[in-house]
């Protein structure tokens, strides 16, 4: 009996479904963050960024980013399915943070070239192993489960898409900022305990193995500071919330938890409890103090995806070569830095190309009476929650 | 140490885990799609189901399906809480389609006849093996996870159901269709996404044993392809529902990724990657055409449970017979057909006998006045949302 | 390779993100039974608890209860996350039961408490070893997964609270009961349904092994005689509404569920099915018969909180020595009577006196304008649904 081969095929088959379990729980906490008449069309892009960036990744990204499909630790259809889980995550970060005014088709096509090409190539040029990232690039840094090359690459290609579609109407006029309240808190807490639990799918997965003592005792401590770094931007994000203004705000606590579980991603694996409450911590601070700092630059980000994903992977990755330091092994802050600038540099370029040429064929903002009326009429005909009368 | 046994219970006590978040499944899934007044009600439904059916197979049902508690490949009990899991979702899918207008008490009593008796036959005459099943019937079908046995058995049974309780008042009036929207399309994705996840151990789980490389790659196959079939369901869905009318409707694109995932169901095990595309596609557009046909019959199914589970159970049982027909192993286009037809001509006969039997003493259907008050206040005796104002 | 080893830490890793689906289900739960205007704070609440808790048990309360982190069954880690994830269970039941009126600082104040000391120590009590424990106590209860230790704990500490806290504002006039209806019936069962799978890791887990051929039968039996207690507490408590009132309570019938499933909890592995028939049906019908009894004395509990975990925490503890009575290995009804007396005298004691304390310097209880408003404007500062128009 091949006792290893089907304790990793069974392992990675209960991460996959954490994974997946990620799709409802972003579509439940940006569903419960924006507004009412935007709510059907958010979920809609988060059940069409699953199906699309799925297909387009099984049928075309997984060559792109591992080459011939094949596995000797498990079975291949696990890994593959593994590694397809994974696409949809980057794309939803982005898709989250130009919500309530990105119109869908146009959402669609992206997330095929997303799915299909760009998310492969940063995932090949950091985990894969070719003459184009070993030689050209010489990355080297070490990102367990995706800090950057999951979080940030959502990030950056989320930046892009801001920067060409802009905000949504009437959040800024002269120098106030509306503030906008979330629609639904209970599925804004549903959504980010459904993500925080398919974490430990996402970073205890990616330890590859699990069928020797070195690998169980590598997963359980992966998923321990997983757990660890959220509750800790969780208490951070509250403690700072509750001086500032003597109020609990949820949305934000949870967004520190987010935060938190962004950061460790990178590094879970290498981290002692100590070092993973640091990391989380920073995390949530970081998420606090850089929601209202995008505002304040006019950057429009209604689920705060920039502070939680790209801000946390850029902290998380570097943090590797802080508290993980291991120059003997390669492992320094000089090499994380690298890796961190080179996908940026990507990543951000060939988004902002691409969402510009789509833009150009199939605009992507929605126009004021759409966004007014909201996305949920104009894109999908059918509204949220018909029955319940409206205070606003 | 008994290696395959343990990790074989391991394994099935996983999956168990994932069908059974099929009963919150179900239950969102449909408390989102029928109307506010009868929400609570329709919830109750679904727990009362998960209850009732679960004990009268324990207690009843099992013997009957399988004869004595006995299994080598692992733990009984797992085996045992395995295909207790199964049950209620036959039931399930019965009940949705009569939402909206069918009582409790009667549904309770129907669930004790087809948790402990119905049900059992149907699964016995598949996958059992006795004088009845063998010699009288000659049943042969390939059904891995019971396209026919749970999905069809539930259409069946709820296509008699229909034809004896009617359609919900005002659904027809002339030659004209009322369009009942769905009350809250979060839940809708929610309780979609808990099946789909689900369906990974319903499906994977009927695989019956990972412990050698061959089944854990079986069990990985299965999972990968039941995941293929529904992304191509929901993306084919999408891709009609776009082309005619130019909006995204989420709730369709949902029902056709439970097509796909229905119709993949019993084959998962045996087809290659682009089989599965090719049952998800034509399972997920077969629920886009379905739908408006059974409404153009005047027959009122207010979640799309006569589309999604018999129309697809039908189709996912043939297409074994089509994509890996095997004669030298018996698997033919014919017996899956024989297969279908059998259980269709039992289950239909006995549910029309026992529902007519029932209803003469305890009238499935709710007076027009319950019906125009809603379910909720005279099944319930509470509303599902007392503090929000209706606006409809 | 060390297969047990590995195995027991892949079953403790898969029980542990069973327990966490728990954080989520006590959030949905209690978000749907208490009214709209409490809502994002009681969802604070638990957010608040399984991050405060979790990281006091971490720093502090796990060495109080066992010591040193050492283990040879499975990594330490998660046998550590799997001792963490019960932390917070138990005040959570005592901070459903003070919801509507108790404000967030001081219970994330007693949160740290009863995380970091009481809890652990009546953790050390029942299933640890020591002096303390052994020699002045002499506790020798069978509870494998806490009916006393967390469900009893925690309502011992939820009756010390509503003692010092007092009644919601409003909820007793005279001789007369406000009746406060739930506020969402889907989050509701939502949330129940994601506690009963919950379940399957609290119980399951706590058999401590599932490597070999006896114990992988012993996980598979607690988990499938959980599963009956559940069953069998929602069809009593359905059986017993439907006789008083011809109605089906979805509130009850799932509250006789949870009774059920909190009463196996101390004895489900040494159970024959039909001892946990009578054990959940007990439960539950107990459940329908506290829950008046409380208010009848005044004892506010908006959530059913001490009829289901405080009265079945003590009846599963003494169903064992009942129904598992076996004086040769020392269970005796006399021995399980005792450890309940003990922890209750410890628990409320150390409870009241805590919760007393903080009281004096943080009042526990909000004001009556404060309480008028919701809690979700004056402890949040945000409403969770601020959108839809109230109609009470």
């Amino acid at each position: 009996m091949d006792t290893a081969y089907v304790i990793n095929t069974l392992f990675t088959l209960f991460a996959i479904t954490l994974i997946i379990l990620m799709v409802p729980g972003f579509a439940m906490l940006e569903a419960g963050l924006v507004r009412t008449k935007n709510v059907s069309s958010v979920l809609t892009v988060n059940v069409m960024i699953y199906a699309v960036a799925s297909m387009a990744f099984i049928l075309i990204g997984y060559t792109l980013a591992f080459g011939e499909l094949h596995n000797e630790t498990m079975s291949k259809w696990a890994f593959f399915m593994f590694q397809m889980a994974f696409v949809g995550k980057a794309i939803n970060i982005m898709s989250g943070g130009v919500g309530e005014r990105a119109r869908l088709l146009p959402l669609s096509l992206f997330t095929i070239v997303m799915g299909g090409f760009i998310y492969p190539t940063a995932v090949n040029i950091t985990w894969g192993s070719d003459w184009f990232k070993d030689t050209l690039l010489d990355i080297n840094m070490v990102d367990l489960a995706g800090s950057t090359v999951i979080h940030s690459t959502g990030g950056w290609a989320l930046l892009a898409a801001i920067l060409i579609i802009g905000s949504r109407k009437g959040r800024y006029a002269g120098n106030h900022i509306r503030v906008i309240p979330a629609s639904n808190i209970p599925l804004v807490v549903l959504g980010a305990m459904l993500l925080w639990i398919g974490w430990f799918g996402f970073n205890g997965g990616s330890v590859g193995s699990i069928a020797t003592k070195e690998a169980a005792n590598s997963v359980a401590l992966t998923i321990f500071n997983t757990n660890v770094a959220g509750l800790s931007g969780a208490i951070i994000a509250g403690i700072i919330i509750y001086i500032r203004y003597k109020l609990f705000d949820i949305t934000m606590i949870l967004n520190g938890a987010l935060g938190g579980l962004v950061a460790i991603t990178a590094g879970a694996h290498l981290f002692t409890l100590y070092d993973s409450i640091m990391v989380g911590l920073i995390g949530g601070a970081l998420v606090v103090f850089a929601v209202p700092l995008f505002d304040k630059v006019r950057i429009d980000d209604p689920v705060g995806a920039l502070s939680v994903h790209l801000i946390n992977g850029i902290w998380g990755t570097l943090a590797v070569g802080i508290f993980a330091s291991d120059p003997a092994h390669n492992v320094t802050f000089m090499n994380q830095l690298k890796g961190v600038a080179e996908i940026a540099v990507f990543v951000f370029t060939i988004s902002y190309v691409i969402i510009y040429l789509i833009n150009k064929v199939f605009p992507f903002r929605a126009s004021d009476e759409d966004q007014m009326q909201g996305l949920d009429v104009s894109e999908c005909g059918l509204e949220a929650y018909p029955e319940f009368k409206r205070a606003i």
